[in-house]
């Protein structure tokens, strides 16, 4: 197996300024997985559902490629939810309700087939857990991280063990300072990845984000897009987008991260047109191309003719 | 002449966490003028400074090719100062005193000689002042014009009269929003376009700028600065580097107003690197193409590999 993904199944009720969705799919594992099965399939998911989590969902799981024998169904619990509102500018979300549910007991049990896995992405997850699934997988060549600001706050010792383990992580500008209390990035990508990541991802919304390696800095614009309807699951898509993108290619190059980062800048500028994963379920590899030729439009200049000779003369 | 700029010169006390600095050599068309200079020679600067205002700093404007005959020098009066305070993170700053001085009652009066320039700079300054500036020019090829949100809210009706009379408008994406009362800054781009400039400059500061002109959108990265010293003035070295490319490269196209978008760039990073105008007083072309170089290097990714072909094959 090519790639396996450890993280949420869930169920989100969202309220955004243009409309609300109650119950819909959702769960970093969900939308990494989902946004990964167009550049390698199959994709192996770890995560546990309820008796509730519908057939049709794993169904549509399936159907993309998705290899759901790590997804442990406990009948008699519900499955994970998670309620939300974004404000008017929807850079801004709060949340008004989680309900762990199975998640509160989850114990990660790697298949064997996924034991081998070449590439693994931990979704968003306590990183206790990120640390089990770690010890069961077997010289794995390459480890996405993703985390978020309630970890940063509540479980930075074993967040440390985490990172200590993976080659690149994957965050926000804000939890960027908030792991460092450094609010130059620059200086902050440098004490994070002193922390162990080789590989920093720094995500910054509408503003693109910010790749950093030993090679240097790449700057990925964010797509303009003036119709964001719901920007739920963007960044485990952007995730998603990436590390699929880098199974393909097989090799961890620097021009395949810059690469794979703007992939992943394209699948998050679909996910965030619809509710859920709607808007990945029928794109095609057309549209994608498109999409990522709209980026390149998008930051492309003429260098070479950009000439510097003595004004005075 | 090529280039007219308009402004103010001033001088500039300012406290960062890093250091201070009082009655520093400031203001916009001081800042302005010092960066086109690196590209365009002459550069005509009409403004007004008091007696108090040294030999020293109008001696180093005519050092870099500064036509300073449009600055009126009000003998009995003192020059425009402005302090100010940088917050931890320099994002933001607090205005600690303004005093106009001899800017309360200056009425531009553009020499002769400059009436013609091909290229017109409106840098910050009351708007009433830009339109009188501009209706003293003799067909201009090109007008860019700056403001701040303190016109936008005191002298709306004043702006818009401007606006419809300018190519090129520059302004902070905080200011786009304020002018628009749209957080989409797409759609807020959208509106300010009607309103007369059809290329529009949205700088987001650390987040790089977003170039909008008829044939779409141009994304230029953020230098990716670790030792921000002092951000003053980098607004306007922005725009002085932007319209000076332009000027020296004579024809507004696409290709030239995004390598104009790079420079400017390029030269703003370099003025956030001392207090002043210091870090742009011995800069070379050498310097600068370097510069310009690693901002191609900042955001290049090969596109043309991208391949994106069914995973399920």
């Amino acid at each position: 197996m090519d790639l396996c993904v450890i993280g949420t199944l869930a169920y989100d009720s969202i309220e955004t300024p243009f409309g609300s969705a109650q119950d819909a799919l959702g769960g970093s594992a969900t939308y990494i997985a989902t946004s990964a099965s167009y550049f390698t399939q199959p994709v192996g998911v770890v995560g546990v559902v309820g008796g509730d989590f519908s057939s049709e969902a794993l169904a549509f799981l399936q159907s993309r490629g998705v290899d759901i024998s790590g997804v442990e169904i406990k009948t008699d619990g519900r499955t994970f939810r998670w309620a939300g509102r974004y404000h008017h500018d929807l850079n801004q979300r709060d949340t008004l309700d989680t309900q762990l549910n199975v998640l509160a007991e989850f114990d990660p049990v790697i298949p064997e087939s996924m034991r081998n896995a070449r590439f693994v992405c931990l979704g968003n997850i306590a990183p206790a857990l990120q640390s089990k699934v770690l010890d069961q997988m077997i010289a794995p060549e390459f480890i996405v991280c993703d985390t978020m600001n309630f970890w940063i706050e509540g479980a930075f010792d074993d967040l440390r063990l985490v990172l200590a383990r993976v080659d690149c992580l994957i965050i926000n500008d804000s939890e960027a300072r908030l792991m460092t209390n450094e609010p130059n990035l620059m200086r902050a990508a440098r004490m994070i990845m002193q922390m162990g990541p080789h590989i920093l991802i720094i995500k910054k919304g509408e503003h693109g984000a910010l790749l950093f390696t030993s090679e240097g800095i790449f700057s990925a614009p964010a797509f303009p897009l003036e119709n964001i309807f719901d920007p739920t699951g963007a960044g485990d898509t952007f995730a998603g987008g990436f590390i699929g993108y880098l199974a393909r290619q097989g090799e961890i190059t620097e021009s395949n991260l810059r690469q794979a980062v703007v992939v992943g800048s394209a699948m998050a500028s679909f996910c965030v047109e619809k509710f859920s994963v709607d808007a990945l379920k029928d794109l095609t590899q057309e549209k994608i191309r498109e999409r990522i030729q709209a980026f390149k439009h998008l930051s492309h200049f003429e260098h070479e003719e950009i000439s510097i000779a003595n004004p005075a003369a």
